[in-house]
C-alpha cells in the first residue's frame, strides 16, 4: 500500500484506546484526527497515540475530505445517530461491538449502509481468535464430526463495578447486561461456527448488581441445523470465556484467558484448545495459530475502503448476534418460552 | 462391626458388577447371595464375586431371614415393583439412580419407604465424588461469596451405540435418554449444592442417536436462592462430566475425566479441581480429598440398616432430582416455558 488508510477514532475512552494500540501494531492504518465531545480527552487521545489533528465538532471532523473513516466506540444506545451521520457524510463506519442497542436502531444503521454503498465493519472480534478459527476448520473439514451440543460462557466482574455514571447502568442504554455487552460476542462465535439461530428460550436476572441490568443470564439457541446451543453470562464472578463443541467424532474446549483480552495480540499465548476423543484420557493440546483480532478487523475494515478486503462482520452478521440478545430478554420476559429471531426480525422490517 | 451387613444384588448386569466391586473394596458388606431371572448369569455373578449363594426366584431371595437388604440395579422401570416388593418383605434397598422412570413410580416408592420404615438409599453417587465435596465446603465457608451462575455437563456416547435389545433404547422406559440416565446426577448434585430447584425451563432433542430417546438436551434451572443453574446432557460425544460455579469471590471448575468413573475409588485421581480468583491468570489447583463414591454409598446404606449411619441420599433427594428430568421433557414440549417442580409434584401427590 502507497498510502496509510486515513481514519479517525471518534468517543474516546478506554476502548477507543485498546482499538487504537490494535491499529498501530500494523502499517496499513494512520490515525488521522479524532474526536470526542470533551477537548481535554481529544488533547490526551492525541499527545498518547501522536495523532497530528483533532475535530472540535464531529461535523467539523466528518467535513475533512481527506478522512476516509471513523472508529465508532461511542455508547451503544448513540451508534445509530454517529454511525448514519458518518455514513450519510461519505464516511466508511467500523463500529464496536454490539451494532446498537436496539434492533429498531440496527435496522436503521443497515439501511443507511445500503443506502451509502459504504465500507461497514462491526467489532464482532472474538470469532476471530485463533481457537475459533481452529473450531471452524474442524468443523468445515467434518473432523469433528456432527455438532450436537455448542456450550459458551463468557463472564466477568463489571457488574459489581458498575456506578450510575456510566451508561452501561441504565436498562435502557445496555439492554441486557452481561448479556448485550459480553455474551454478543458468543452470539456472533456461535452463529459463525454452526450457522443460524432460529429461537432463544432464556433467562436473565439481576442478582448482585447494583445496576439497573441483568448480571446472570444463561439462555438455549435454538440453530437452524437443529444443534442446540447454550450461552452463559454472567457480570459477578471472576472473568470467564469459555466454549465447548461436542461432536461425533470429537470435542474441542476453548478456553481463554479474560484478563489478557486488550492485548489481541497476546490473546493466543493465554489461550487453551484441547481436543478429545472416544476413550482417551490424554487430551492433547491443538496448536492455535497466531492472530491479533483488533488488529485485523481494522485494517481488513481499512482496506475494504480501497476496496482491496471484503468486510467479514457486516450489518446482517451484527444484526444476527443482536437478535440472539434481543430474543433473550424477549424470552426472559415469558419465563424461557422460546422467541423466534424472525419474529423479532419481522418487527423491524429486517431482511437478513 | 462384628458381623458384616448381608446384602443381595438384584439385577446381575454391569452396574451390579460395578457396585459390587465397590462394596467388596471394604469390609462392611458381604455379598451373601443374587438374583437375576437367568440361571446362567447368576452363576457367573457368584462366581465373579464368591458369593455362596443365589435365588431361584426373587420371592426366595426375599424370604430368607438373615438377608438384610438388596442392591437393585435392575431397568428404571422396574424400580418401583422390586423395591416395593423388597421393603414388603422387610428387606432395606439401596437402589440405582433414578429412583424410577416416573415422578408417580418414585411417589409410590417413598410410600412404601415411609410405610416400612427401612433404610432406603438412591444411588446419586456423584455428589460424593471429592471435587462437589470441596465445592460444598467452599459454598458453606463463604469462600466461593455468593453464586450467581452454576454450569454443568455430563455426556458420552452411549446414545450411538443403543440397540433395541436394550431398555435404554425406548422413550417409555428411559423418557429424556441422556438427562434420566446421566444429567439425572448433576440434578441431585446441583440440588446438594445450591439448593432446591423451583422451575425448569428445557430443549431435549433426538439428533444422532437412533434410539427413541433423546441425545441432546440443555436445561436452564432456577434455583430458589435467586442462582441460575445450566445441564447440559449429550449422547453422542466424547465423554464430559464438568461443572462450574461462578460466585463473587472466586470460580471453581472441576472437571472429571469419564473413562475412569467406573472405578469410583480412582476417579479423583483423573479429576481436577481450579479456582480463579479476581484478576489472577493463575489458576490454582484445591486439593481433591480421596473418595470412593460406590464403596461409601453402600457402606452407608448398610450402616443404616444396623442404625448406625444415615442414609444421605433417599427418597426425598432422589426425587428432587428426578422431577427436574421431568419438568425438563414437559418445558421442552412447551419449547422451554419453565416448568414448575412444584406442579409436577402436586400432581402425584409427593411431598417433599
Amino acid at each position: 500500500m502507497n498510502e496509510k488508510v486515513r481514519l479517525a477514532p471518534v468517543g474516546l475512552g478506554r476502548w477507543a484506546r485498546v482499538l487504537a494500540r490494535g491499529a498501530l501494531r500494523g502499517d496499513v492504518i494512520e490515525l488521522y484526527s479524532c474526536y470526542s465531545r470533551s477537548e481535554e480527552k481529544r488533547k490526551a487521545f492525541q499527545e498518547e497515540f501522536g495523532i497530528p489533528r483533532s475535530a472540535a465538532t464531529y461535523e467539523e471532523l466528518l467535513a475533512d475530505p481527506d478522512l476516509e473513516g471513523v472508529i465508532v466506540t461511542t455508547p451503544n444506545d448513540t451508534h445509530r445517530q454517529v454511525i448514519v451521520q458518518a455514513l450519510e457524510a461519505g464516511k466508511a463506519v467500523y463500529t464496536d461491538k454490539p451494532i446498537a442497542h436496539t434492533l429498531e436502531d440496527a435496522a436503521a444503521i443497515k439501511e443507511a449502509v445500503e443506502r451509502s454503498g459504504l465500507a461497514f465493519a462491526v467489532g464482532h472480534s472474538a470469532r476471530r481468535l485463533g481457537g475459533h478459527r481452529v473450531m471452524k476448520e474442524w468443523i468445515e473439514s467434518g473432523r469433528i464430526g456432527r455438532i450436537s451440543l455448542a456450550e459458551a460462557n463468557f463472564s466477568n466482574e463489571r457488574g459489581l463495578e458498575l456506578n450510575p455514571d456510566t451508561w452501561r447502568w441504565y436498562a435502557d442504554k445496555s439492554p441486557g447486561g452481561t448479556l448485550i455487552q459480553l455474551g454478543v460476542h458468543h452470539a456472533d462465535t456461535l452463529q459463525y461456527l454452526l450457522g443460524p439461530v432460529v429461537a432463544v428460550s432464556a433467562h436473565a436476572r439481576r442478582l448482585y448488581t447494583a445496576a439497573e441490568v441483568p448480571d446472570a443470564v444463561m439462555c438455549i439457541l435454538e440453530f437452524e441445523s437443529g444443534a442446540l446451543g447454550y450461552l452463559g453470562c454472567g457480570w459477578a464472578s471472576p472473568g470467564v470465556y469459555q466454549m465447548r463443541l461436542q461432536g461425533t467424532e470429537a470435542n474441542l474446549m476453548y478456553d481463554l484467558d479474560f484478563t489478557h483480552w486488550d492485548e489481541s495480540h497476546q490473546a493466543d499465548r493465554w489461550s487453551t484448545l484441547v481436543s478429545q476423543a472416544y476413550g482417551e484420557s490424554v487430551r492433547p493440546p491443538v496448536e492455535i495459530p497466531p492472530t491479533d483480532m483488533f488488529r485485523e478487523q481494522l485494517e481488513e475494515f481499512a482496506l475494504a475502503i480501497r476496496g482491496r478486503a471484503t468486510v467479514e462482520v457486516g450489518a446482517d452478521e451484527a444484526i444476527r448476534a443482536l437478535a440472539v440478545v434481543h430474543a433473550a430478554l424477549r424470552s426472559s420476559d415469558r419465563r424461557g418460552a422460546a422467541v423466534e429471531v424472525g419474529e423479532l426480525m419481522q418487527e423491524v422490517g429486517a431482511k437478513i
